[in-house]
């Protein structure tokens, strides 16, 4: 067995993974976050996993007496996949007791195991809906979300293989895997779950057991879907990307949580099998979609009534669904793109995901989440029940809040790969690294004031006695960048996707990266009908937005108007945060159909991530000119 | 009884309806739409009522053998409605024969009679669904649409006895409504239906039959409504107007058919009670609808998810819900609002909808509907299946075509009223219309050649020997009119809402209303932000769009803009039908990225209605600058 492949294992992979033991986040905005998760937002997740029912869901189908908490509407609409949210928080919990010990987090997860392990059936299947609700296992394979389950209980269960060699999970998670590999696998019932998920995890299984069978199930599922198994539900086949096979469909469609997760299930078959035109297929849709359907924020997934992807360039601000949970799948299937074929662009994929449409999901206080994540608020809205608007500490379906909780558990793993020829950055953060190099361990320390100042410092530490090669991405947002080495001060040619320092390296060798860090005012593509006339700013990674709470009272965000006389300026908002730059953007006040005089200000701009943590005011990303 | 107050009573109105048999088209656009509607459309709905299992449904009520057939998806969803398709039906065709017999409207029509009235109980109580399918009369007022399909009975009834003196389907929906006052009347159970209805329907049966138990009962469910009868629900208390008072919400909120049924239903009750409070509110709501919430075209509805009002300019044109429906729904209540009040801007209203988002829910054979009618349409879209984005010869939920069969079959009612002062000309055909003045008959006889010319003659046919006064409306759209009368000509002020001529007439006189009619270019209002940089163009009432059918093959409509250089024309486009005009309109080719050289062109707009005849191209209203 393995304990260092996690996110995905090398196989054909152009990079490797570091796995959770070689990457330390110290410092700074990433390590406040990291804080924030471990502290504030696991505990609260706990807490609401045992208010909301959903804990005690597995003591009833462990036998316990009592009713099912499913949260049925009054429509009649159930929420058979809750059990995943169990199984997320756990695998958030696995990576932090690896980090470092935490006795009350691991009394937690101690109890959540043990209800886990007890409401499994003996013949592997675990399912709580189905044991308590009643129904036939495997009976309604488009909506029942039981492989959906599945996959993220063996997510858990490597989690607590790779951080911290505890196999309970991996125990149970192989044996409900077998269960389902006896009922579809290659000489068994054809079937596809309604929600992918369950391919990659497979795809783990095998690399943590060494067992192919599991891929193979997973190659099997990845071959059926498309085939029209699912049927076309309410919402018509390719809602569950069962309207065109995997390695047909040219562009992404239907629910974008489906699609991403779908497509990180192919990449890991596609490397593991080395199968050139599968992972050409995704290539083809990521290339598609990034070009024809994703918001500034990194966020997908532009429609309310099906969570789907919309047509190419329907992204629109106010109504963009941008689920928390699609910019993390994002991260996901960037990742594995990243590791399979060692180009840039897809760490620039993280970098704007994470920093914008990913952290927008948690309060500053990482107990209040949004499900949806709009780039425009109005300051009049629809009619709305009093709290609504406000982040909420839970969600019916809470799908999101323990899908950041892994991610922010497990983020020091995407921050640096290795090859053969080196070690590469690709996320900058306050860090500890270390690699094998050829010849021997290199160990790096980073310091940086990332993503507020565009300075990064790079120490080695260790290094053994051979040349290699330090790769530093230059991020695609960066217009002007230098880098200054052993060797001198270069200027770095942007664009290329990452500056390659090679040389026998010594202890104490430094190199600074200096990435010029202008505010940026962006214009639209034009077939992005929605922001037509508008501008956004960035600075560095960060897309930024005006929020009511930093306008004058009686003033309405929808009156102002980009001034393009005048130009943006940078300012500290301590209010907002430590370090937190903050942007003075240049506005007139139009008064719609003429009355009152124009006059001019300006609007304090803050990081969009951190919206909406003042109350349930007016915000938007992109301003009219 | 009386037979001559359809669509809304007298009671406090400031202007009285005229009935289905004092006004009649005789030729043009309006009447080539009632006689598509007659001879294709109407037919086609009872071949589809059949078809869809929809007429067997209340055969199986009545004690039939069978499957009960609700368009069930396979999430489980059913519709418990579709007994109102029926009534929509039967009422056009009532409409229809008091026009002119048909035998076989006839006799299908007395098939459909024969099936609801062997299938009422004989309490009284009538719904397929809860009849065959199972479940407590009234047992799911939320969901069950119960009261909704007797409203739907009731206005049929309505239907027969005024155009027919047929009451047969009165004494059914007489007992269907004896049934529900009993269990819901002054000292019954509280309850109102999850879609509001009933309630106008109510108050006409007051009208017809004398009895006003009805018009109480209305009344009393308008005040019980906003009072959390009907709990959240799926979508919210507000999805079905039960967050606020009826009297004191200030702006139109949730699902947009159910918002304007009710307040429909508050006109009625307000005229017949003399209730200024409960009038006022609707106007109130109503003004904020109109400036805020509106489309061009004069459809409602932004959201798909909820089918309901967005936020205040909310209005994106590709994800435009306007339900036909709502459009038709959006007619009735600005009819009951001109004539309690007198004001044009409400006729104003009826015929910016009719002329562009109720017509555009019908093919121009009449066979092929629209339930959604956006004004946008991409050339490359989201996934769908072959087929889809055509028009559908019938619909799962097929509220919107029976509803399009009611309003033209009853269209001619809404072109003119009469007062105590004389009569008032509302919407422009070729008709006959004659109604009582002071003194005797008035009897006017209407040439035009609307809405592609704006030239309206009115000759006196008969009228008694003392003054009266006919009133023209001067539509909102028109900023340059004349009117020649007996006395000679003289400009017309436009923006007055109406030119009034009063005069001792004689038989033989004319009046010639010269309504300029260019093309004119349409800037959005500055606060709607999804047509941001846009223009559209108009002429006289009609909205024009542009469709990919009338581009060179290769060229994609997104790649096109509106040239302010140059000025659009008009063009005969007899290819869309009989004396319709079309606009040339200038634009420049844009290809995004700066690719290729821009190339001046024009392309030809047709009128909003009629897109989509052509295959399931692209369309755009809203043309980038």
């Amino acid at each position: 067995m393995s304990t260092d492949s996690r996110p995905a294992a090398t196989a054909r992979s152009r990079l490797r993974p570091l796995g959770p033991s070689r990457v330390t986040i110290l410092d700074g905005f990433l390590a406040e976050r990291q804080r924030v998760n471990r502290e504030r937002t696991i505990p609260h997740g706990f807490d609401q996993l045992g208010r909301s029912g959903t804990l005690d869901n597995l003591r009833l189908a462990a036998g316990g007496d009592g009713r099912y908490r499913a949260r049925a509407d009054t429509s009649g609409a159930t929420l058979p996949f809750l059990d995943s949210d169990v199984y997320k928080w756990l695998e958030a919990v696995g990576w932090e007791l690896g980090r470092a010990p935490d006795p009350g987090l691991a009394a937690a997860a101690d109890q959540a195991i043990g209800l886990v392990a007890a409401a499994q059936r003996p013949d592997g299947y675990l399912n709580s809906y189905v044991q308590v609700v009643g129904g036939v296992p495997h009976g309604d394979l488009a909506w029942g979300h039981e492989f959906y389950c599945v996959g993220h209980l063996i997510q858990a269960a490597v989690a607590w293989h790779r951080a911290l060699a505890d196999d309970r999970l991996l125990a149970i998670a192989v044996r409900a895997a077998d269960r389902i590999d006896k009922e579809f696998g290659p000489t068994g019932r054809d079937g596809v779950d309604g929600h992918p998920g369950i391919e990659m995890a497979l795809v783990e299984l095998t690399r943590v057991t060494g067992d192919r069978r599991f891929l193979g199930l997973a190659a099997r599922m990845l071959d059926l879907r498309g085939g029209g198994l699912l049927g076309e539900g309410r919402f018509g086949a390719a809602y569950w990307q069962d309207h065109e096979p995997v390695r047909e469909a040219a562009t992404v469609a239907g629910h974008a949580v489906r699609q991403l997760y779908l497509d990180c299930g192919a990449v890991d078959v596609a490397v593991e099998l080395d199968d050139h035109a599968l992972l050409a297929a995704v290539r083809r849709r990521w290339q598609d979609l990034m070009s024809t359907r994703t918001y500034l924020t990194g966020g997908m997934g532009s429609r309310h009534r099906d969570e789907s992807f919309g047509d190419p360039f329907e992204l629109p601000p106010d109504r963009a669904y941008a689920e928390t949970c699609a910019a993390i799948a994002s991260v996901m299937l960037a990742w594995r793109l990243l590791l399979a074929t060692g180009e840039a662009g897809y760490a620039d994929a993280i970098e704007r995901a994470v920093y914008n449409g990913v952290l927008s999901g948690v309060s500053a206080t990482g107990t209040r989440f949004f499900y949806v994540n709009p780039l425009q608020r109005r300051t009049r809205r629809a009619w709305e029940p009093p709290g609504h608007g406000e982040r909420a500490p839970w969600y019916p379906c809470a799908c999101c809040p323990p899908n950041l909780m892994r991610l922010l558990s497990s983020f020091e793993q995407y921050l640096a790969t290795s090859d053969d020829t080196g070690i590469q950055l690709h996320q900058y953060a306050t860090a500890e690294i270390h690699a094998e190099v050829a010849g021997g361990t290199g160990r790096l320390s980073v310091h940086t004031g990332y993503p507020w100042d565009g300075r990064v410092t790079v120490s080695v530490v260790q290094t053994p006695d051979r040349p290699w090669t330090l790769s530093l991405r230059a991020p695609s947002w960066c217009r002007s960048a230098a880098v200054t080495g052993p060797g001198g001060t270069e200027p770095l040619a942007t664009g290329t996707g990452a500056a390659e320092l090679s040389r026998r390296w010594k202890a104490g060798d430094t190199v600074v990266l200096e990435l010029d860090m202008p505010v940026r005012v962006v214009e639209p593509d034009p077939r992005v009908d929605a922001v037509r006339g508008c501008v956004a700013v960035e600075r560095g990674p960060l897309v930024y937005c005006v929020e009511s709470a930093d306008l004058p009272p009686e003033t309405e965000l929808e009156d102002l108007c980009w001034d393009p006389g005048r130009e943006p300026a940078t300012v500290p908002r301590p209010d907002i945060g430590d370090a937190v730059v903050g942007i003075s953007v240049p506005v007139v006040r139009r008064r719609p159909a003429g009355s009152g005089t124009p006059a001019a200000g300006v609007a304090g701009a803050i990081p969009y991530f951190a919206w909406a943590n003042r109350g349930a005011g007016a915000m938007r990303v992109w301003m009219p000119c």
